[in-house]
């Protein structure tokens, strides 16, 4: 935890906030916060700043808030990827929120087994949990907006048109001759296509050419998929 | 395993190799391997290319070898990192290999806990095992030199500023002014310092930049380990 993140519930009055459960145990036991003492913080959807920690009791910790500074700029890519295997997800969606992407849509694709969209990580309350401890990580206020795409066709045909619409959008392609268009992201909004592992299939393929998507590649090496996002979103988002 | 990965002990005869054991497992439970079928290989230290699969038998299977090309380039980083706790060693050890790093230091820092020296993770045998896996995800043959320093001071005095040499040398630092220079390890050796989580102290700041090493940034988000290294070195291998 980077910053300590309020909500509106929290607030007991302007400015002043109190905070119990996971977050009153991380400030005990791992920060060892004490009454005077300012941390890091920020209110979801709001602004960022600081906390001055005014008391502490058996179960509840209170803070006067400063949030007068703006979160940090996301980053103007929207995130398509093939539902991975759970563990991958949780490692995918972590890596894709603290990079600051405000969009992610997860598809099906052929090689997608079934029993990835029955597991419990993409259940909305696991997901809602991980993007907050994705942003405390991160330290911003923003949650992403994040969608699950059962079937792949409907997704291109209804979907991915209008996000690929009007800015550079790209498929993750480790066979692709063309590299990814460093700082792309910086220059105007990008929409990126990651495969599941293994790749999408050929007809999956031609299916996002067909809506627009250009294969670009990372260069010869493979790597893990959490990885892949992190380096390609690193790579678009470069300043140069 | 996006590679079969062969070593000399393999070799039964020229260009003939035999597996048994992982690998062996590998092939017939997850790739589902038959003979006559080809499949992506090299060989520790050297080529890559393909191999066909000549003969299974209950343990064992047997291929030829056409190991003609090149592994894939080298990346000219070399890794300086406070050692993380076990299990994000694990993913950041991948992330690094994966990357195509030749040279990784996991040094001390006063935030490295002493219990992380005393992992069974770091244990040169894990290591090693840890490397193959990465280098058959990646499809590379070259294993890294991995060296572990357990006093900040004498590797700082001994080691470091022989690393740094000749190249740019530079620290990732979150509260850095200057952005990482994107595409900086095709124009030379790169040395990258990565710090403990909450950073290296301010002792150890001054010490690594008397040694010439320059905060760089990421930009305001402040990221896992394992996904800082890998988006630090996705800018500096970047293809401009």
């Amino acid at each position: 935890m980077n910053m300590l993140l309020f909500t509106e519930a929290d607030l007991v009055a302007p400015g002043i906030a109190r905070v119990s459960g996971r977050r009153f145990r991380q400030l005990t036991e791992v920060i060892k916060a004490e009454p005077g003492k300012f941390c890091k913080a920020g209110i979801l959807h709001g602004g960022t700043g600081c906390a001055e920690l005014l008391r502490l009791d058996g179960e509840t910790a209170e803070f006067a808030l400063h949030l007068d500074r703006e979160p940090p700029p996301p980053l103007a890519v929207t995130l398509v990827a093939a539902l991975p295997r759970p563990l991958t997800f949780a490692k995918v969606l972590h890596g894709a929120v603290t990079a600051g992407v405000k969009r992610i849509c997860f598809i099906h694709s052929s090689k997608v087994e079934k029993s990835y969209w029955q597991s419990s990580r993409i259940a909305p309350a696991e997901v809602e949990e991980a993007v907050i401890l994705a942003l405390e990580q991160c330290a911003d206020t923003v949650t992403p907006e994040i969608t699950f795409h059962p079937r792949f066709k409907p997704f291109v045909e209804d979907v991915l048109s209008e996000l690929a619409a009007g800015g550079t959008a790209l498929l993750g392609s480790p066979g692709a001759a063309e590299p990814v268009p460093v700082g792309a992201a910086r220059r105007g909004p990008v929409l990126l296509a990651v495969g599941p592992e293994g790749g999408f299939s050929d007809y999956e393929e031609t299916r996002l050419a067909e809506a627009g998507l250009r294969p670009v590649s990372l260069g010869a090496r493979i790597l893990r998929t959490e990885f892949a996002v992190a380096s390609l979103l690193a790579l678009l988002g470069a300043e140069l």
